[in-house]
């Protein structure tokens, strides 16, 4: 196994800027206290905060053109849990792991639950998989390729359903209570399929899979309006998607992917909307300039990150509501880890920094028409340098004050590297 | 009053292609024949369409940039009425006229429906506006600049209201049985408004509205991602327009603006959802190629037009179910009638190459995986030229087979140049 | 005359926050200084700075939807400049205004030039109005509506080249140096116009522009995708305002307004093509989130205003090259003056965080493939509060720290709708 | 070798139709003689049509989450010969075939040149690739993962220029006479490289390529936006790849794909401007509804299909002029002999439609600002049903009426799937 990055290790690692941080934190303290903010309070609400690693993303991802894999690609599960352990030991805030199944699909559960727990790790929301065909899935003798639970053909949406039980069981053999279901299922040509049947094959194979799920659980509709599809997504926007989570049943909640959107949409009303009828369940973070492009998080748009995560602390009554927040990304270019610690520390930042609005302030300026007013108030907080916040809520959790820095100090790259052999890629996309 | 078009007088117009329309028809119901396709129904089909011309659109239309009147723009309610029926005397299928108040605000609504009478036409959807301030309106206390149902201030959410009861009372005078709600309302900040607050105000105003409603009206709610507002708009898209008309009440439908949708939105899919619910309402055609452009129904993807018309006559069992079909364009560089009356050819072409569709093949084509079988399927109809057939249809309804050439040869433009003048712009955008 | 703000007044009004202030720069000084920045030098480069304020913006802007003035709307020119000295005043970076020919067609240029100097105001690009027909311009025997430059009859085509004319020689009684063109010329419909003879018909006609240009004057080519145009524009991209301004001479330069794209555009790939092949001339500043929206600049991705800004900086070689930078919003719902007191105020933000970039290191980490150690790096100085910067620029150029709260706490706007009225609407948008 | 689909045994497949085929050309025939066509030109002009098939094309396409292989996929060069030679049969519009090098790369080009030759094919433009690793390319000691022309380490460049001079060579063994530079080399994260050096880079290699070639070769740079770089793209757009072919030499054209474009792209226009400066040289033909989708050409949008021919008609003086055309598709869920069979057929009806706008009254309506004539003649063009005038330059090439009929009906893919075995992907994407 590859070398731990402990919380004494990365004290030694950062000892020289001790001093800067302290000096740095008590300006921001003195800032915030003239504006009426405790400065513990949101130090505090940072600190709390978790978003889980995906297990896909700790290998370096690709397009249809190619992958170009680093060295040290995790070879397992096993490794793969290895690896968000070393971000959480630099980021104190990927406290879980999201799996994707079967691309994750552990021949001993409890073993591998019990790798995580001494890793301090939790399991997330579990990911099913029926855009492949997989020995495992559709085992030779039906095919994905036509969709899964639109297929026109009643045995390979059972197939489908089979699967999306079995990801079920697994995650509750692993501790997980959520299950997200993304598919590909839509058309590439117009006439290819009626959209009114596809439809209702997917709400009844959902509503199926709800049926199953265990008390507690939650399931979680993902929706997305293009890629793999070309010309529809089945599930292809909120709408869809808020009709297909109340046909499933009473604990389907609708997941918010940022990429998952046309030119120009409004995110930050799409979760206001869901939020509103209750139906709102978690995120999958990630940043896009054009289509699904899977990009660090808050790398092109980080305004828009902070605008989301307002929206969450005023539907959390002043705190981010307890839903389910992971990282979806594919690092085709950086390294994994260093991606995810970077997206981690953006979502850090950005979470800083909406709870620094004066939402009373906010509140007012929006009964009296006041707009420039209330563009003030958000830059008020947008603007403020936060970093202080979230490096001290990350020395509280035993992290890194500077993760990126720590973790190329650590070496830990390098160790994977020599354990683990280059060129070869880890499963995922 | 300008000079009516008889269908005698188009006869003897187009007296000269008579002979080559007979030859046309004659071979391509040869044609259909082989196909195993009954010319006689698609004709009668096609003859029993019509779609409402609105009365703010005989007008030239304008931009933020600018406006250019041409001759002969109607100076009044009455007047637009008159463009109307010259239109539907070429054309057969815009037997009806949708009002948008105040712009139209008969002083005497029962001589305004005799007159409508007398041309052969009735009343289609009235329009309200909530997006200017109007004396008879705001009245000059209040204003809609920062909105109108979604207002802060009640004061103004009830002036909106009374409003658009005072469009109802004004429909049922003159024998309309539907309002239809477009509202600008939004913003252009982030952080000017309350999303769920804003949502809510609307849902509540609709309701009170819906209230007021006699019975066999129909409220429709349009959605439109952006335009005036910039950053978010209160019913920005099918899905928060699904939910309004659902808090609304029973008898609220959402309506579909062709140019309302962030780009890249596959429209015949929002259609099918919409029917799906049991929410489609109706149509406001257009075309578009970058924002809401409301150009010629057509004029930029026919083939999605077809695709559109494809879905609703699946969805009306072989035949367009009973909507309310509206055109909604902004005429700025062509003369008003002759777009309208493109606009009405388009939808007669793209209807009957929907009617066309084998929907058997098409069902089998689909059920067995068979993508390429299917797009064969759309494009027999789609590049069947089905010409013979909209203008035999026009033909049955003693209009023009030729709408845009009979419209120019009859004089009408210069008739009503010479007697309303020129460098007016009539109500409207 | 409405008051003025003088730097007394400004002192007396922010005295509150005075020592704050001081505290705030100097452990910000501190922090820089570790980092081995010179916050003297970035407080002068940013004092430096100064952007153009249309002179139509500073009146209630609006859609074709409507619009809605609010009270002490300019009724001249002169007043225009007097918002504008007001707006100067609290940011002391809006030191000149661009006119917009007729909207401003000043009886007595050089009176008007006397009003400016003793306001401290100069004149900035001059721009022409091709897209509007008015007596001035086509006179009422010719029009605009079918085009101006690119007009089929080359009798329209000789009345816009008139007016630019007119505009340059304008500009140049007023001491301006520049013309900047935009226009609408386009087409609604396919087949509506040709493409090569229009843009034959635009390069000849600017040929014949840059040739009545005075020396030192800069003749600027401005592309947009659409609006007014709906289905192409003559001047729609980069790579046309490259060819045109070639076509037209070597004074030509290339001018991109921030909200003229596609959906997508990398915006500083742009910026950084034109600036390569010594094209790039100016930049109106803004934001949108769909269409061409006319926002506050930075106020929908401030993200986006900093890459822009790093973008000129480097191609300044450290500083911001001297082109024409002028603001371009549509001030539909904040007050005009402090809708361009928040932009002014963003742009001086993202100056100054685009100063703090560690240009050498991100060099470096782009030739070693460091993705992760370049965005460390971008972000690092765009996280940083340079608030305190901005805020001594302006104080040492006589300005208010915060000139938003300045600006209201002033009673200018009160001073003006008293001795202006309400319900005017400025010339402009 | 699969059995060759010949003449005789299409003649046989499709004896049923030949009568009602004869009755609807005459129909037809007489319908243009009417409008003053001459149908024999057209069919003379069809039939003269040829568009390259991609060798990658002839395999099952897929994406980044998947790919689901059919029967029969080649397992060669020369089996994608033969699958050309069999789509090339029953449209008689596929002469010649398009390369990919290394995904193709014949250890005896003089025996694949004669199997080409005794299958009636030719090698069009050539396709090089560096977007991906290979032995033979980056040989395992260099990687494309950071770019390849715009590579900061110049042993990289220098890789990329070997792998594209060895196309050329390969080329012209072959008898090809072109090869297209399309590049994935951009960023995927701000910051990750400079725009400016990264386009001298990539300028500077595509010289010294252009150095290399032989006399009468075309070298054609191919732009796309994204894809799959996330963030910038160097030839992203028309007007860097016009910059960068002018930097490449004057034997330098660009490519068209009509899927690289940003959303709402007027691209008829794209084609104008290329055409008019000189540089027009080729197209990749698909359709787009989303992002790159690489879609059955006209299968979203063939109005705009028929545009772009209407814009190579009129560049060609009334025939399209003499570029490189080929097919550039992804075929995920049809069969993709099928899927080049619609597409080639679109292609060949396009171009009919085109052939028939009468381009003299065009010019005149535009002339006259007739935007309402100038659709219609439009329209008179694109709705003619020119099916019979297709078929029958098809058959005058002693290929099919119904390509994808025969091709079904000739059992084509059951015996390669016979000969080739199931569940193999070809070489491509």
């Amino acid at each position: 196994m590859a070398t731990r990055i402990t919380p004494e290790r990365i004290v030694e690692l950062e000892a020289g800027g001790a001093a800067a941080h302290v000096a740095d934190l008590a300006s921001l303290g003195e800032q915030l206290d003239r504006r009426g903010i405790d400065v513990e309070a949101v130090i505090a609400e940072v600190a709390a905060f978790s978003v889980a690693a995906p297990s896909w993303a700790v290998g370096t991802g690709g397009t249809r053109f190619g992958r170009f894999p680093g060295g040290g690609e995790p070879r397992s599960t096993e490794e793969k849990l290895d690896d968000v352990a070393a971000l959480n030991a630099v980021t104190g805030a990927n406290r879980t792991i999201s799996l994707h199944v079967p691309w994750d699909d552990p021949a001993d559960p409890a073993a591998l639950r019990i790798h995580a727990e001494e890793l301090g790790l939790a399991f997330d929301a579990m990911n099913s998989n029926t855009f492949q065909d997989h020995p495992s899935t559709t085992g030779g003798d039906v095919s994905f390729k036509h969709g899964s639970f639109a297929h026109a053909d009643p045995r390979v949406r059972e197939r489908a359903l089979e699967h999306n039980r079995y990801v079920v069981d697994l995650g509750v053999a692993l501790g997980s209570t959520a299950i997200t279901v993304w598919l590909a299922d839509g058309t590439n040509h117009p006439g290819q399929a009626d959209f009114r049947r596809q439809f209702e094959r997917v709400a009844e194979g959902l509503a199926e899979l709800h049926g199953h799920l265990p008390d507690g659980w939650t399931l979680l509709t993902e929706h997305k309006p293009f890629e793999p599809a070309s010309y529809s997504t089945v599930n292809a926007d909120w709408g869809t998607s808020l009709l297909l989570a109340r046909a499933a049943g009473p604990n389907a909640r609708c997941l918010v992917d940022l990429g998952h959107h046309l030119p120009g949409t409004n995110i930050e009303q799409v979760v206001s909307r869901l939020a509103m009828v209750g139906r709102l369940g978690g995120f999958h973070f990630n940043d896009s300039k054009y289509g699904d492009d899977d990009l660090t998080v808050g790398s092109v748009n980080p305004y828009q990150l902070f605008l989301i995560l307002l929206e969450l602390v005023a539907h959390g009554g002043g705190a981010l509501p307890p839903l389910r927040y992971m990282i979806d990304e594919s690092h085709n270019v950086k390294d994994p880890l260093e991606d995810l610690a970077q997206a981690t520390d953006q979502l850090q930042v950005a979470l800083a920094q909406a709870l620094l609005v004066d939402r009373a302030a906010l509140a007012a300026a929006q009964d009296g028409n006041d707009a420039a007013g209330a563009a003030e108030i958000l830059q008020a907080a947008y603007r403020t340098d936060v970093r202080p916040i979230v490096a001290e809520a990350r020395s509280r959790n035993g992290a890194a004050r500077d993760p990126l820095g720590v973790l190329r100090r650590s070496g830990y790259r390098a160790a994977t590297a020599a354990e683990r052999g280059s060129g070869l890629a880890a499963t995922g996309l």
